[in-house]
């Protein structure tokens, strides 16, 4: 059981207005599992990896609906724990201009946050290639922010590579809070992926992008770092080089925006374990572009489908 | 501002497959705004009435939700506070044979458990016609709890005619826990309102139906005493009568079978607002029958469709 | 172009709840094209008969909805006219116990009720096998009462067999002012189908129900008379016989009970088409039960179909 | 019972296809209820203005339908009137490129024409702050022309702020017939809302925008005349005033623009109730942004999403 | 890994209306993955049970599709070959009375027809403890019949138990064909099940029910043998003993009768797997009550759900 | 019976995500009667030309349902046959941007594959104005290819015109196999349209856009050669004449593609029917383009909406 990728985290049930009308309003809704480290795990998956998810469910009827459609993708899910509680939900309405998109919480106490150490899959840490938690997972109790840290450590102390999304969520915490914490998990990962405006907010980083990617490799010392930057594409520099690589975006169809950075992070995840580093970022920013046109937090696709868009590739044009 | 009828409870947001698909694996929700006491003040708007509904809702979307539906129904909803926190939800699958009905209960910490002395209508309060409050409403917190123990006596002391339906909840106490509260609030109502099963459970009142209606009625006072009996209609009984008035029930048709009992309180006091006491029994089930036939929480009718639904009464043949 | 069967009538859009939501409140709603002999050529088309519809359609796109999904089961529309104008409409919400059917008929004006003489085809109803016009047609407009008379004695005097079922609509007018005309409409029918309730309202017929066959018989010196007897069946009488036939009901499935009454017409003519008149009755109550289980005004089958349920009829053991 | 706003006009049904079907062959359509000044009291209530709209329904379903849905937005409909009769509807196909979007009225003898003076809410109207009547409810039928000046007259002569959108509807009567009678209705208003097309329509008025602006107002002698100029955005101009004020529009998505108009005069009257009526184009060019998106006549909103809207606005950019 | 079960047979893909619309005229379509032996791991996997099931599917997205559905279950889908080829597809119309239900196939020259012999998983057949192969599998092709037949002898030979479903398609093949095929499987089968019609049919069994289980018990030699008897329950028989086992059906909502057999296969299989061989029979007819009330081919439920149907069983009194 | 275009060809049911959700994981489908002949029939029966399709169908249900999709059209269906055998089916992912349309065919095999020579309606052919054959019908079987060369030739004889779209589909068939084949379907045809890909792709022809049609009108020697150009409109160009004509397209709604290409040819031959040869292509280009916004493979419109198409035209400012 040694998976390629191992991930920890939340699961959440998003419930959305299944048509244009508004959440004061709609009659039907879609019903949909996702979750930062989920999202990802299932996008490898469905691309043929063989990745593990980690977390602590509701052994409730919920629970097993996030099981059943995790499993679905492929991706293991035998060590996942269950114990009373429930499940964190968040509502959201799409947002058609001039609307912005409305993403309300109801995720607090959710049987994740009393997570504890023993639940913890330490062999199965031990032995992975790649231990992947986003920024969100220590955002929500302090248990899942210490075993966030001890598996992160542990991971890299074994010699598995420690990948990591900042993903700052602006109302799980503030600003001041969650900057210290964050560096801290940056500080342990060896791939830091963050967007433009978060590492601004959050660092004070300034200058052009080039120079923001560079400024948190050198402050957090990872041996990778991205900089995502919305419909700009993104950059990405290595430790001890001088070279910022950059990718524009691919085409997008706005379908379904939530879940285009765990799309993102799936990709580049996708490119590393398959070595070719030097085009992760591409992966990364094509199945971003992907989500975008899928309904739902997760992401199913074909290694071949990926393969097709990255030569499809018509982004010169527009750079 | 004199209601004829003024109610306190919760507001919940029931989310159910639109099909009959499983819960584990539904992709739609009907999502129904409902509550106990809420469920009686639409009614009773429906068919005309002057009503008025106190909750605290939260104060963002989902709490809008609340206050939009029920004012579709005419009823008052000026009364109500907000405050920041959640809307208590649940989720149901419909359970056809041989399935039960499944209930997941996600209600806890919703803004009306901290409701304060200062929030409830107390002018208002006193000059309506009847306060209505079900045994729900104390099993939520003990604010609720102290609240609506207030509200009753305060109404009552003011010539108010106080009404309760105790409903007992197991998912959120126990009988244990549950029988000297919900006994108390049965003491301070005219009018007391319980099922067959639950006298049974909580008081442990033995005998043929008719001597549970009456020993219930010694046991707590109350000017009138209806015990609801589900598929065999109910009964009634009145202080210092002997006289067990007993009705069948209506034909039903199983669409939703939630908020019947509601439906049964509305009839029952839409029947004593117009001094009908002697039918309120049948006003009583018609309603509920009729509740059967409607999806969702809450009755829209006319009094128009319940006069019919009673005049063409075929229940005698049945009894 | 000799037609099977030639009819006149209105065409209808239902509009009707697609959910068992209440009229007041449902958000979605079906709309089907209607209207008796339209319903009743539909039926008769599917099961290949060579039938056409005359009547006048606004020159809208609800009028090309009418045209298109008559044309969709093969029956001849070529002889409809058009003209400016509305298309009748009529809202139904199902109504499932204790709640009653609810119909709003919004009929009023349309272009049909504005029929000129010369918008009809005189030379086909000639040369026509059976004319058929409901009871319907003659209640909507003077005009359209007149042509119903001048075609009826048309055909007859050619020699073409004429049929109608009364269909009194108390909605569209009295008793009072239905009975002359109905009978005028009866007296110049060969075979004349009405259900039991109608005959007993209209002419105070009394007695068992072969009685009031009998009576009807006599009355209308129809040469063949049709009682119809919802859930009971039917029973048919032949001028010149005592002999009364009588018919239990096929098991029906309570999907949409509207055109029920249009399709016992089809299969009772489809069974004189083919000369199969003693098991006329079977036929029309076999397809009246088929539509129950058919959402819509108009039902689709086959040959092979209607054959299937004669030959699987399990009535014996319920009679 | 001093209202802020009070509107007198029609209430309709729209009937449109619930997919991109065309109206001949769609199977479920959406049913919204609207109509011009409905939408605009609807968008002020959700706003948390104090509006009552006046009008006649039939006093049936589809009345009660009305009431329910515009009660749900708090606004007062205790000033309606039922009468026998029925309700308008219309039917419409949304047109993507390169259809158009096809509208089919069919709302002749509609409750509301036969309105009497007698059911008019006189009281309330001199006690309101600003009177609304748009230019399709003198199209109706003389008496809702007898009665729309009258109530304008008379709210002018208590001092009631009188606005109106002329709102000109080819489909309801011609140029020639409408241009006299809008203009009469424009002159009782101090608030005058026009298409840019109706004025040069209508009225023959040239040159450029702010001609066609200042001189509307001069024929008018109207307080304030604004000049809407669909995806251009819209200028207006005070009497006495030399300044013309111009606003471009916000970003729309293209869900559903009927009503949007609606939302425009809303905006604008709620800006003039704040008293910010140098704002009051921008308030009403972002509500008709924001209804584009929104599916059905009325729209839904909040203070503060209106206030976002008006914030993040990015139109100077693309002026 | 060494399964529970291990099952062989085809896949197919079920499109049935999503409305009690009619074959020829419904818009939207259900899309259900199903098969036999499908069906059985589907449900086994859903009671927690570790199984596994290998086939022939093609290389497109219907074949992932298949293997998507059955993962979310928790079987194992690793023994699954893929190659060039079609899945086979059947339409169903739900038949509501007085219609039967309608099944057309379209499942000629599927991927799995053409199964090789070293596709099959020959070392976790032998390691398993029960193997399962229905009879329609030998009825798709040469070659799938060949490899049933040396799947099931080779896995006696090993000591795994070997199971079997009659399932006799009267579309698929002739009861002369069958009759000897089926009869060499349940000659090689330990557990035998078949319906009571297809045993009188095939094999001329005659005489009452009990009967017919004896004389099938003798004829194949399998130690046990089932006959289940549709909606009058089911009797089983085990080699060497004079008793017949009889138990009546659980009640049931007839939702969706697709699949109700393989259900009861999955029941009576788990009591086998836990050693409850003695309640298999209501553990069978438990499940195929349960699927009955579920859309779809495949059957979701739970170990406490099943338990919970068994311990209401109130069927004593209908016995 | 002389038809104005008489076709031969292939009907298809395509199956569809009814959603933006993936075919592995779509629950509800639309299903859409096609075929590239079909759909060219269908529309210009919309338009009230009289058409008849000559084709094989099983004589099942789905059978059924292609004549009663076609019928609702007005196009005459009387010279189609019917066989045992199959429908041809093809799955359809929508295929937003950055995903391509992803289709898979199921229709090897169809009962038109097996078409006999004595099917044909050789009197009807001879007697029409038009034929018509698209390039996929040789590509289905040897019996469809000898039958259509043989329906082209006899027309020709019969001067009846004979139009062809090339269509090629690189899942039926190689370049290499189709090129032969398809250059004797032109060589029999006096209209021939075709791709300007399929013209480089097939025979190699190079240069500009106007320098392939005439090459390809010359190789063909058909009197009119049609180049469409996708997004980019289309060119034709007549025997003898120099000069090209070029139109650009008309705004489109990506609501729905396919079948474009049979819109296109459907307004070519209306204009040509009409006469209006000069004004063929922009009639194609609008039918085209109108296509677009309409979901399924076929087509309703009429003549008026055609003619504001092209009467409201704003090409000349993007040309």
């Amino acid at each position: 059981m040694s998976h390629e990728v191992l991930a920890f985290g939340e699961a959440l049930l998003r419930l959305q207005p299944a048509s244009d009308d508004r959440l004061e309003e709609a009659g039907l809704f879609h019903a949909y599992v996702g979750g930062a480290e989920l999202n990802t795990c299932y996008a490898l998956a469905s691309l043929g990896r063989d990745v593990a998810w980690f977390s602590v469910l509701p052994e409730n009827v919920l629970g097993r609906r996030v099981l059943r459609h995790l499993r679905a993708s492929g991706a293991d899910v035998s060590l996942v724990r269950t114990a009373p509680g429930r499940l964190g939900t968040y509502w959201v309405e799409h947002g058609r201009e001039p609307r912005s998109i409305e993403v309300l919480y109801d995720r607090k106490e959710s049987t994740v946050c009393r997570v504890r150490r023993e639940d913890a899959p330490w062999d199965a840490l031990k032995a992975a290639r790649i231990f992947y938690v986003s920024g969100i997972t220590p955002a929500l109790s302090p248990a899942t922010r210490e075993l966030a840290f001890e598996m992160a450590e542990t991971a890299r102390a074994a010699g598995v590579t420690v990948a990591t999304d900042l993903n700052f969520r602006s109302r799980l915490w503030s600003a001041g809070d969650a900057a210290p914490v964050l560096e801290r998990l940056a500080r342990s990962a060896d791939i830091v992926i963050a967007t433009e405006d978060d590492l601004r907010t959050l660092y004070g980083l300034e200058g052009e992008r080039d120079d923001v990617a560079r400024r948190a490799q050198e402050r957090f010392g990872s041996a990778t770092l991205v900089v995502t930057c919305g419909s700009d594409g993104g950059v990405s520099v290595r430790r001890g080089s001088d070279q910022v690589r950059r990718c524009g975006p691919f085409p997008v169809s706005r379908i379904d925006r939530v879940g285009a950075g765990d799309g993102f992070t799936a990709g580049f995840l996708y490119a590393t374990l398959l070595g070719r580093e030097e085009r992760a970022l591409d992966y990364g920013l094509a199945l971003a572009a992907l989500k975008h046109s899928i309904p739902g937090d997760t992401l199913t696709t074909t290694p071949a489908e990926l393969e097709t868009i990255l030569a499809r590739d018509s982004r010169e044009i527009r750079r």
